[in-house]
């Protein structure tokens, strides 16, 4: 069945009418024509089978039925990610969405060679990908922000910092996590090339910072942030049980 | 410094003339020229400090100076993947040789709508991915075969089997794992669309399978394959330690 994910409020005998880019994915991509039924999840409401009663060029409507879900929290974790090139950018999007992170932080570090991205692009990738993950709600995409005031962020909201330390003596992951307690955390990764020894000496002298490293090899930006996540929503996340 | 898998033995002393795509790369790309340094790694002697002798249209050659690193062995970790999407097929490829397979083995299943890749193509992002990540091997990829033999094939082998199953009861993967004992292990992902029943049944039957969840959400192939190598790497690989 399609999921789509939508702005308004879902309950029983509304009626959606799918904006514009959907509209057309639904009628002339998927083809579906008045009677088929889909799913909508607005990140609130929870999860609602809902039928389509007019697909034609001019109108497209969506009558809601019956909840299928109940809304559920992603566990509270960000992922601080380096503006990277956009391929491998995009593909970090689309599996923040896929492992469950809550929300996506773009840093401009010293060694990031752009300080822009597409974010509405990526914002259509997360949804996308969280549409056909089977989530209740879309990951939020921050604009990108310097490093220095990223990080004031989260420690004004006291996240903890799973900090992928490529360069130095962190111990592994898995261990490190298996020590610590849920709640509110961010995961940070550098840029290809690594945070500048300035930036690393920042990140450690904070005290919710948990250095961690991911094995003996060299990790491409998004291989690093797809295994930090998997192996934090295996140890504390949604993941463990 | 520049990595670079060679067929050619190596050893103190050794001339290594690159193929031509090496060739191509290091003169015309990198621009390296006489005097320039290298390291070099074929999967058997270690890796080893080169100096560039010759860099011209005609010719590349590459003396063969000190060893920088003793041979390793990477776990005994094969990837057996349904062949996918082209696009995804290689992501994996380039992930397993970053996240230290041993193997990428590619497999035809029912719900496959591929019956070959391009091997020769996934076989040099093998080689380009190991060269950029550091390891001193390069992960084999197999040609691609049917379920069946291949199920036989790891059978014989003895390797205990790590069942991606989305479809059912299996427990956290590290949960799992990490009552499970190191030696030879293969992972096993399925096409976009899961095994077939068939298959998921035949798969279980076989005494050394070890059915494990990765989370509650539907993960496309290459996030499942990525997720698996690092919890595998974490609980009994050389993440471990």
């Amino acid at each position: 069945m399609i999921r789509l994910w939508v702005p308004q409020d879902l309950a029983a005998g509304a009626v959606v009418e799918p904006g514009r880019d959907q509209a057309h994915y639904l009628v002339n991509v998927m083809r579906l024509a008045a009677g088929a039924e889909l799913a909508l999840f607005n990140g609130r409401d929870g999860e609602w089978r809902a039928t389509v009663t007019e697909a034609s060029k001019r109108a497209c409507r969506l009558a809601v039925a019956a909840r299928l879900r109940d809304q559920a929290t992603t566990p509270d974790l960000d992922l601080v990610i380096a503006l990277v090139k956009r391929g491998r950018l995009e593909t970090i999007v689309e599996k923040a969405a896929e492992l469950g992170a809550r929300r996506v932080r773009l840093a401009i570090t010293e060694r990031t060679n752009a300080d822009h991205a597409r974010v509405d692009r990526l914002r259509a990738i997360a949804t996308e990908a969280s549409e056909q993950t089977g989530r209740l709600d879309v990951p939020e995409v921050l604009e990108p922000v310097k490093l220095d005031r990223l990080l004031a962020e989260l420690e004004g909201e006291g996240r903890r910092l799973m900090f992928c330390d490529e360069a130095g003596d962190a111990g592994p992951a898995a261990a490190v996590l298996s020590g610590a307690g849920p709640g509110a955390w961010a995961i940070l990764i550098g840029p290809e090339g690594g945070f500048s020894p300035a930036e690393r000496a920042r990140i450690r002298a904070i005290g919710a910072a948990v250095p961690v490293s991911l094995g003996p090899r060299i990790l491409r930006a998004d291989t690093a942030a797809i295994a930090a996540m998997t192996l934090w929503q295996a140890a504390m996340g949604d993941w463990a049980a």
